[in-house]
């Protein structure tokens, strides 16, 4: 049941990772550690918090007043640093599953840590992700 | 930048709105209030944990032993719901932006709603969402 699924690392250039993220359409990526282990979800509206000013968070009417190009502002904001440095401090556990677990096992795992995204693993090694809507759709009676 | 999205109501049935979430593989479900207008997002997650009982959310290791067939019981515990059932109770607020908002206007809103779907009205009336990934790859140069 296991998807394919475009991953990064800690240590990927931010604007790389950013850019798979929007070609694939993705909700979010997994990103590994060195070597190779699943270490957290990087997801697409965390990045947009990320390059949104935090004055404009606070206050998104101001957001209308800004004349600048966001599209300009993005590569900027981007530029030099790390898919380590986007993800949250307060970061989600990542939901992860074996290969050989059950559908119940891995809606058990996605339902405990709210996740939509379960990385698969073998041998500690990811093999693919599951989404929640994927396990939807293979769990429902055609 | 809105795209065409599936969108459900509050009083469609549970069975036929998350067939829906699988069918078209999207992590979550608009969901609208009688009149049309955007009242909340239905997250495949969301669903996952409607259906995993209680008692395997707090020890996912329970999951193991269950030997009953998954798939029969999503179809058993959708059955007679509505989408209005389907919803957490501390459900998160819904981002909304207007048809003629800016890319960081809907970025600022997203941001702050930590949400990565934005609906889109024109005239209090849904005409579609923009999911984070979308406005990253809209908002990313070239």
């Amino acid at each position: 049941m296991a998807e394919e699924y475009p991953v990064t690392s800690l240590d990927t250039d931010a604007l790389e990772a950013v850019r798979l993220l929007g070609e694939h359409r993705m909700p979010g990526l997994v990103v590994t550690d060195k070597d190779g282990r699943p270490h957290s979800v990087l997801g697409a509206s965390q990045v947009v918090r990320f390059l949104v000013p935090r004055y404009v968070q606070d206050d998104p009417a101001l957001a209308g007043v800004i004349d600048e190009q966001f599209a300009d502002k993005v590569a900027e904001k981007l530029a030099g640093h790390t898919v380590r440095e986007l993800l949250p401090e307060d970061r989600p556990e990542l939901a992860v599953a074996e290969a050989d677990d059950t559908i119940i096992e891995v809606a058990a795992v996605m339902a405990r840590v709210r996740c939509p995204l379960v990385a698969v693993v073998e041998h500690d090694t990811i093999i693919g992700v599951i989404t929640a809507s994927r396990l939807l759709e293979h769990a429902l009676p055609r």
